[in-house]
């Protein structure tokens, strides 16, 4: 006999990335990125008491809170630490909208988003990304006339790449009448001269959401440790929904290690823009269409006649992953490239010139 | 404006058990284990490469879940890790019940069940336990009538610390329709010549769905580790609603460690059980009528005349917390009282008999 409900009964789980342990493997396929974290985050590990663990953790994470807070310039009353951005995407949800209510994106997006709906049960409705990734026109009075009450919008987008402006996202928050969820995972990566001001939406936003992860930045994806920014009026009822003691004292004290090593984190996010400007220009050379990224991974089309199905099966042959999108129509001719160390990248293409 | 939920709005959040560092402070209020981890979870702590980090954990935690698994004689196949006890209860709720239906328990009982049921947004039914804080009698026709699609049963019980036997654990499961969750968060206390058998519980129904937790019995509260035991057909679904990498590598690491040093846990566990039954038989002395605790926690009844509460604050300005609950009408004569160390304990005494 089944006991759960309908919706999962006939939902699909998500599918997360290869992770392959084979030694000597290249892994340009989930966005991690390619420097281990700061060395601050070791001497942290180190200072660790494992009697302290005998007792819970501050349940709020209120030190790490803090520091978060004084990074943005905000208050701490602006800030929920979360058990990874997987945790703070499902809580918007079952926060924000009613299980007869629907959440809307523009996609192609983050596959988790059509999963969270899934399980919790909502509608999603979904509109097309125009062809340069860009958000389809009056995008706001397409979100209000479906009753939107949460969106959720990648920026930097995945998997394109492409950043949304902040005068566009601001236009949006503006006009948008539910909870805007900006996914800001990739966001680190940015160029500092596009002048994006994600603490300004907050500021002039009492709907914006914005998700922020150690994941990417801070080269911790095996911590799960990420955080949301956002006015009182959405931090507030979700302190209220957020499991009791939702992070580790050990997690909360590397991620405060980490962020407290700005200089280390933006140095890692300098190399990465360098050696992406290298491969997107390499890739494009080679007969590729690659749309400028302000992320840590490149979307390359892969050159007429080629199939990127098979130049993803020969890279993987090769000891080289990256992402392939199988059952994504719009993306079948393209493949997603994390940005690795210059080593990696140099392997990568010359393995993409060698296959050519 | 507010964004959320209607049930969001109007629910009041889980209080957590004080949380004092006051030097010295003598912490007998949530019931954390008085003694320290194993020393393997130092050694495995010490053997943590931060450089792992960068990439994702494993998704299920495979490696700990075959550890589970073993140690309890099932395939990893009836096991799901969880990040904390909360996250296994939260999840039970949002996979087995629609919104519109009811879960139900017998009070008094964990107080965070009915903050979950609030959130999520779900029906509460409640039945009162009898004198003796046992089921009250024909309870699993009282679940049905209900239409309870899951029900909360922390074995032993909290705040009282008594043990529902086997037997009628296993008839009530037989007898209910939907899911029977056994909340076994104290059940390493419990004296093994009872003979209680989870295990057997989890072969013989498939809808008895048990939570393990590192937080007690393994001294590790700071880590938030715990873990569901159930049949395939509670587990797989389960699965499917999990955030995706809920649990991070060194928590996996760490929880291995102490789940595999089980000579150690039973050790600490049989301090507890002979400090319990010192402290019972001391208060009783005293004129606190005691039930016999299965727990690492007495539910201690002040003696006719005196007042629980300022027991409690009279204790606390002792530097000594224990736990009063202020809004439970049958609780209000009552202290729980979490089993210290031994000097812990006499000093619980010897203020108690101060006071008194």
């Amino acid at each position: 006999m089944a006991y759960e409900r309908n919706n999962i009964e006939a939902m699909s789980a998500y599918v997360p990335g290869e992770q392959i342990a084979t030694p000597g493997i290249i892994k340009l396929n989930t966005n991690e990125n390619p420097y281990p974290p700061s060395p601050s985050v070791n001497l942290a590990l180190e200072g660790c008491d494992v009697g302290r663990l005998r007792q819970y953790p501050p349940p709020t994470a209120g030190s790490l809170q803090a520091a978060i807070a004084q990074k943005h310039g905000l208050a701490s009353d602006n800030v929920i630490v979360t058990n990874g951005g997987d945790e703070l995407l499902r809580m918007a949800i079952a926060t924000f909208v009613e299980t007869d209510e629907t959440i809307a994106v523009a996609r192609p997006t983050y596959t988790l988003y059509q999963v969270l709906a899934d399980a919790y049960g909502c509608g999603m409705t979904s509109f097309e990304l125009d062809g340069n990734w860009d958000l389809p026109e009056n995008y706001s009075s397409l979100l209000n006339d479906a009753g939107a009450k949460l969106t959720f919008l990648v920026n930097p987008h995945a998997p394109s790449g492409t950043l949304t402006s902040f005068a566009s996202i601001s236009a949006l928050a503006d006009e948008f009448n539910g909870v805007l969820l900006l996914d800001e995972a990739y966001i680190d990566f940015v160029d500092p001269d596009l002048a994006y001001l994600s603490e300004q939406l907050v500021r002039d936003h009492d709907n914006v959401l914005i998700l922020r992860t150690f994941s990417k930045g801070y080269s911790l994806a095996g911590l799960r440790m990420a955080y949301g920014l956002g006015s009182e009026t959405l931090i507030s009822p979700l302190m209220k929904t957020k499991d009791s003691y939702n992070t580790d004292l050990i997690s909360q004290t590397l991620a405060k290690a980490s962020i407290e090593d700005q200089d280390y984190a933006r140095d890692t996010w300098a190399k990465v823009r360098e050696e992406r400007a290298r491969v997107t220009a390499a890739l494009r050379q080679s007969g590729f269409v690659v749309p400028d990224s302000q992320s840590n991974f490149i979307l390359a089309t892969v050159p007429t006649g080629k199939s990127a199905e098979t130049l993803y099966l020969e890279l993987k042959s090769q000891g080289i992953l990256v992402r392939y999108f199988k059952n994504e129509k719009r993306l079948e001719d393209k493949l997603r490239i994390t940005i690795g160390t210059p080593e990696q990248n140099q392997r990568l293409l010359d393995a993409l010139t060698a296959t050519g």
